[in-house]
């Protein structure tokens, strides 16, 4: 459960939903560098659950403890390994899936390989809770790439069928991004967050769920950051994305849409302007061959439904091999595409880390 | 340049396109393993360029040297190290490429970052080329997946907008995928064939490309295979779908569309049949928190159309700094995607391969 | 800081010797192992200081928390985190020592590289401490060993030019080796216990100090295991041992003193016997080509004397780069060798795990 | 059969003693560096059988062929391949031994784990040869750490019980080990080849084998070089050293015969010197805490007697399992110790290269 490219970042997200806590030990922070907790806490706030009309009532302080590798808010150069305790469980309301498996969640593949070990209340280490710690790594590698430049924001591209207004991919500015990855409910235009929110209200009402799409941003990124291949920017970042619980989809640049343009169309031609190359387009999405354009990096990550839903459903009893039918009873998120923002920005951050620190830029 | 997991397989792709040849070192095959080179030779075979009408002129007949690992046709337990030298070589179709990126290619941040080192001449180890040791490591893998009752295959899903039956997620066979990853121009509805065949002669004629779509799928997977988190089988088949050239996003299951469902629609219920767990759909592309749910695994990849065209683009040179067009001569294929097939199951096979040896199951 | 050969076992030793306190974070245990935790309470035991005469007089309880990955006594297939917070800190002690290295210590590599992030006060993650999490992760380890039949077992083969009586490399048998695990003073030969402490406390008393010689034997190895090259049982075990503080020297059967055998005396030829081969000597010390021969392993592994000693050494002050004087005055072992037995048999049972996960024997 | 130490250098040494022949694959060396192909031929040259009398008769020209990563004599950025045909093979020596596992070889694990894919013919991938590759690897790091002022160079500490001055371990210099670096029979005390050699020569007419120490000395390294704990300077010594076929121990410093020193005497006190802090001894062997202290880096690797040997002796039938004799007719060295420098100093150049690359040293 590891983020481990087998060079200079080696994370370690450990723990449960339902356990004691979860937590992360993290290797490649250098050691004599300064860190700012609040950072950290902003961004595990924006993760947090928001108002309880379009969020779980789960409620979690997450107030973490530093147990090593941080003296003061310097690095001392050893692991950095941090907890959160649990506090708000209330295991009652899972007590019916003992055997029974969640549809749309890891339950079944979950209960099938890890048998007594897979603590059904919560999704166990499957659950989305697992993503606080990733917050707190990314806290940390984000507020270093900040240091050299670098700003990652994202937005609510879409929730269901409603669209907020695309990310423009050459005139995306570090302004636009240092805005958006402040905010709770972050969107081009602010002018869709009543329609998106009223979606989410009423899809909870109806005890139903609702995906959607995350478009993340990058600039400030020089051309030709990355590793061919296999340790391409667009690998690192793909298998990340796909960590994240809930993700079906990654695409960059012109994506799935750009396998109906032609090349001539598609292609991004290079221009000189203020005696720096520039593409006039970026159908790229700011990669190519695994290596940075210098245009900006983008990404859209899809979020299925959520899986709890409190409408019955059909399922089985893995212990009696009978038919029955599940109604998720817990506290959960209608949407979690709000909330998944700071987590995609997160485990962006520590790509991009991880990189350049790889490659002694950082 | 190496898929390494840190795991069983350690993967390492070398050479280039324009230099002695390419070549693969690979570990993880057990000594004693038989290996049916002619099984290497028909995977080949299907990466090649083929008929000049829809593909590009350049001949190699990829024969290959096995300089390590294989004695006869048994596995020593040594790394397997494998070289096709280059043969059919024009280098002097791409003297204008110097200092002159062609768009959508990996020029123009190789040059940046290679330098002197990166050899504009076909893209180098940027170049579609390296795919071809890929599918002979896949082909080694997918051979022992086989004898596990694993079965992998693709269609081509789309070129530009011509779309092709898509498989059934839940009732997709062993038998449909056997025929399919035997086929050059691999296809559910064999109409579209023509369709597409026309297309891509009359772009090839119009000095454009075409992109387009590659659906994957998996049979025999027992649920519960994958590690979850950062090693999921999604995250592993992500990653490396991205370091094939071209791609530019990957999905499973209902993917982006998925994201427009709510959860009761999108859920995969489950259900007893013949005494086995089975959903009723699989929108989860057969993967769930990382793991095998039992289901077909089911993923597309998005290849962007192929960024060599022989139209005039707006190109620059990086050495004098001025505005100027380019025209890329060289032998290319107007579109890849039949070729990719091909690659994309030896892709798919090497990280299911890999992920069966860790856990232990092969 | 982590123990990772890239494979099964990951571990990452995390804290300090005077921060809150140390741990581990440890992945490759199977899900539903049963883990005896008095086991691993009596490991840390036999590692911990023992009667003040002869050891430090620092008391640390080491009752550690188990933040991750075990439920009641049963793994659950996520990581494992095991945290000791620290207890009796006397900084104090240390505080003559933020410039001025104590000679013998990784004070002044560690000082020049870290700077402010290093911990003068005991050493911080170069503390003797920090094989406390080791010993943990070893006994888990060891369990699971135990369960295949294989028995690791560790002698004083000498403290200063006090000799125990060597191992016998054929005869040496499980039974020996359980006994000698289970003690705090393990010897082959009894008789030289009342010798041995009489020079600890002597030299305790003369504030010197003193090094030696731990001799690990492991039995119930089959012929076979380990991966050639580089990842060896011996580069495995070599690697693993340097790094517990104070080894100088690792040697595998004959050692140093074989290199002045010739080969007709130091081969160990093979015979039969009650139907299996069997080596006549081992002078091997049971592993070949990296590879285990089945004969006892046998490895010797040298610490020097401790460097933290009352005596009035030479040394500097960093920052005003004046010669100076320093009296370690904090509570030291004068010699660690007996309580390291502990350590060494954890840290072999990390690495023989290891591979056997690797391979898929257990 | 790789180094990876899961950062930077990343080498697979592939091929077999009789099969086609012996390569490497490394990853690590930046795009654009110049290698001077002439010091990997003389560093092989090194490393071959020298005359007749003192040494094996198989003749091997080593001559290589660069297969990929470099074109003309500078490093593209992609993988380095090299591979050494193999050409003076006579199996027919070998012809006996096909069941008959030779004493001291690791004939008899490699054919119980590798059963039909072993190829007993020379030890297959566990054959001496395999070196080559690591000599060619190591050659071209050193180059790059000799630009940066580090000096590597070894010494035949003793051969059987004939012993060479020991390095001084305080006042070693660069110059010093430029010398011996080239030699092919390094000694300190040139007094010493006459009884050497004419040691060797006696032992090969008696057809038995000899073992022996090499010192292996550093120059250059800068305090604080080396990652603390699992992957200390020491530890990854270590490990690769043990890679070595025959090697039985590695020690630094005062290594086992510093375990009977107390630490008043073994400690290193420090004193300013020319402005700089300097030990006034060097028991550490210049490193302390996994971290390189600044003194001379010292040690010293065990090679056990050469283990084949044409005298008569015992072994066993695996597939009959009776017992029989064996004489290993093959050409062998009654002693590698001399061309085990260059081996030894490669090895060593991989690690510091690895870390020095890893810490953005160079």
């Amino acid at each position: 459960m590891w983020f481990n490219t087998g060079r200079k970042m080696r994370v370690t997200v450990f723990g449960s939903s339902h356990g004691l806590g979860v937590g992360m030990t993290m290797e490649g922070i250098p050691p004599g560098t300064s860190i700012d907790l609040e950072e950290i806490k902003k961004a595990l706030e924006r993760r947090k659950p928001q108002s309880s009309d379009i969020s779980t009532g789960r409620k979690e302080d997450d107030s973490f403890e530093i147990l090593s590798g941080i003296k003061g808010n310097i690095t001392d150069g050893s692991p950095i390994t941090v907890f959160i305790r649990n506090k708000d469980i209330r295991s009652g309301d899972y007590g019916n899936l003992k055997f029974t498996p969640r549809p749309g969640h890891a339950d079944y593949p979950a209960m099938v390989k890890y048998k007594e070990g897979y603590d059904e209340r919560g999704g166990s280490f499957f659950s989305g809770r697992m993503t606080a710690p990733l917050v707190i790594c990314g806290a940390i590698c984000y507020e270093l790439l900040k240091r050299e430049g670098i700003t990652i924001g994202s937005h609510i591209y879409s929730i269901e069928k409603i669209k907020d207004k695309a990310f423009d991919p050459v005139t995306l500015t570090k302004e636009q991004l240092s805005l958006l990855n402040r905010e709770f409910f972050p969107l081009v235009d602010k002018g869709k967050e009543k329609e998106m929110k009223e979606l989410i209200k009423s899809v909870k009402e109806d005890k139903d769920s609702l995906g959607g799409i995350i478009e993340c941003g990058v600039t400030g990124l020089s051309p030709g950051l990355g590793s061919p291949r296999f340790m391409g920017l667009d690998s690192l970042i793909g298998a990340v994305m796909f960590s994240i619980p809930g993700v079906k989809g990654v695409e960059f640049g012109s994506g799935f849409r750009g396998t109906a343009f032609r090349g001539s169309r598609n292609n991004d031609q290079y221009r000189i302007k203020e005696g720096r190359v520039v593409a006039l387009k970026n159908n790229a999405g700011g990669v190519l061959g695994g290596l940075s354009t210098g245009m900006p990096l983008l990404f859209r990550v899809a979020f299925k439904p959520v899986a709890s839903i409190g409408r019955e459903q059909k399922t089985v009893n893995l212990k009696t091999m009978k038919e029955t039918v599940i109604r998720v009873e817990g506290r959960h998120d209608p949407c979690i595409v709000p909330r998944a923002a700071s987590v995609v920005e997160a485990a962006c951050a520590i790509c991009l880390y991880d990189e350049m620190r790889y490659e002694g830029l950082l």
